[in-house]
């Protein structure tokens, strides 16, 4: 296995992606030219536009974004003179219709998301995306809840259906440093494709876990100026380029303009902070996706249980999205053992 | 050596220290009360107490502390029934005239903290401390601007006066995971005293920093609940312990009741939040003092010169508090290369 080298390495900046969710998908169109041209001035590689939840996501159930997210896209290619644009698709919220209509507006990669059991259900996308003349790569989401072999495994489907590359992604801020390297090398020595990972800060340990997938091999990194992004936030873009700087690594992004954008064109677009707080640290450590912790709240309420107990249950079950019903029966399960426990 | 176990790890809270800066030395007693009953009711091993420079460092230059550290310190005594209140002291700032009073008023330890090439400047405090019955440790500061071997030698130092751990203190948050652990490690071979590290957050390395100084066999961590601390923040304890319980370390300290804390007694004490901004983003990365940031934004206008250029030689240069006014000649240096430059 040959050590990549810096100029393979590529950079994806999600803040106007992920970064959707920390401004409940928001953004105008004049927010988002600012960004992709500052960021495009600056050298970045990528820009990721998209709904928050990948195209289409712009939904009652997820959301509804202020502008449409095509609109959004355009506005971004006109803006760059050397950066791609890139959108984010989860099969069955974004359709091979909504990826046909971004390629034409000139987004020239997409990455294709699913839970990191599911990869089956990319092969459409993925297919469709190279047919269009766009680089397609696999996503593999909640990359924490599984094996190692199972990763592997499900990221070698991604790569039969024409894949160029596969992400270890860290939705749930949940993996450590070790369990990156683990991951990232296991998927380098068992396939012939770019190796990828995007992370999330709920244990604030986004940066380290990146430098660890970098070490072993990933070409493909994701970042976010300013963390903008779901639960804690990303991997903080400009901090990561400073640290790669230190150690040598020199991918031709300019530090100082990332610095400066991220003071002068992010930071106005933050609305909470993105600390770590209570919340985003208890659904890292639980390793479970956000949208459980209002039900988990509630539930816990119901039946007098500390929510993350619930979510902790739910982490080791490895429930996954759309199993939001199993969150009363936990609490319930729960409570019960502890009445059992209460009377021995 | 013998790695240590998880009962030798002990932990000490520094937001009622480091945070002192964060809030302009303005806490209340109610509010250190609230702080300390909460910590220690979580099983918190040490929680500092002092101004933000230590022990003596309300005054004009350092800035002036809204409730006496002394009334503060008895307060966080009084609320305790179990944690011990430490103090720190830079000799210069404080004097034995005030360890003794601390000491009288309950405070179980001192950190007598000096710049990592000045370990003998800490002779005096350290026995005195001793002689008080208080447990004396030494704190070498900017520890990322010396050499190991110029770290150890001084650490020595402060074991032959008496300290019973020497810390490796990342003032500035410039050290990265592979640099903490060659100190720690260091350190753990040549001394028999115990090692400890004190982390910030500016490079968003602190925790993945105190992992590797655990790993080292480290036994004394810093950390401080939201980041409260100069720079961008310290260590945040309550995620540290997260990744802590998540890795098997059993420290005895309750994470439900920090994550409580963290948002319902420490969380409505912070005034800017702690992420990573601009300024201290620059001050980990040159890996210089927070009080150069805004001489070399004066001195870079004079001299039409980037402050940040201004700092990063500054850095190379390892020039320390106090060398203030060598930041115009820097600045006048830069400027004049740079027209030679654009004459050639």
């Amino acid at each position: 296995m040959k050590q990549p080298a810096c100029k393979d390495i590529k950079i994806t900046e999600v803040s106007l992606r992920d970064g959707s969710h920390a401004v409940a998908h928001q953004f105008t169109e004049e927010q988002v030219r600012a960004v992709a041209r500052a960021l495009d001035d600056a050298g970045m590689h990528y820009i990721e536009v998209s709904h928050g939840d990948g195209l289409g996501g712009s939904t009652i159930q997820y959301g509804k974004s202020l502008v449409d997210e095509m609109r959004l896209i355009a506005a971004a290619v006109e803006e760059c003179r050397q950066a791609k644009i890139a959108v984010l698709l989860l099969p069955g919220i974004g359709t091979v219709h909504d990826l046909r209509e971004a390629s034409k507006l000139g987004a020239k990669l997409v990455r294709v998301a699913t839970h990191a059991t599911e990869a089956d259900v990319s092969a459409q996308h993925i297919h469709k995306a190279r047919e269009l003349g766009m680089e397609a790569l696999g996503f593999l989401m909640m990359a924490h809840s599984v094996s190692t072999e199972k990763l592997v495994e499900q990221a070698k489907l991604m790569k039969s259906y024409g894949a160029e590359a596969v992400y270890v992604t860290d939705s749930a801020g949940a993996l450590l440093p070790h369990e990156v390297r683990e991951r990232v090398k296991a998927l380098r020595e068992s396939l012939d494709v770019e190796v990828g990972f995007h992370g999330h800060n709920n244990l604030s340990v986004a940066v380290a876990n990146t430098l660890a997938a970098m070490e072993e091999g990933a070409t493909r990194i994701d970042g976010s100026v300013r963390c903008l992004g779901a639960g804690a936030g990303n991997t903080q873009t400009e901090v990561l380029l400073a640290v790669m700087n230190r150690l040598g690594y020199d991918v031709g992004i300019d530090l100082y303009k990332m610095m400066d954008l991220a003071e002068d064109v992010v930071g106005p677009l933050i609305r909470g902070s993105q600390e770590i707080k209570k919340g985003s640290l208890v659904l890292g450590y639980a390793g479970v996706y956000s949208s459980f912790l209002l039900h988990a709240e509630r539930a816990g309420r119901m039946y007098d249980v500390d929510p993350r107990d619930i979510l902790i249950e739910l982490g080791k079950m490895k429930v996954v999205g759309g199993q939001e019903d199993m969150i009363l029966d936990v609490a319930a399960d729960l409570s019960k053992k502890r009445k059992v426990e209460a009377t021995r």
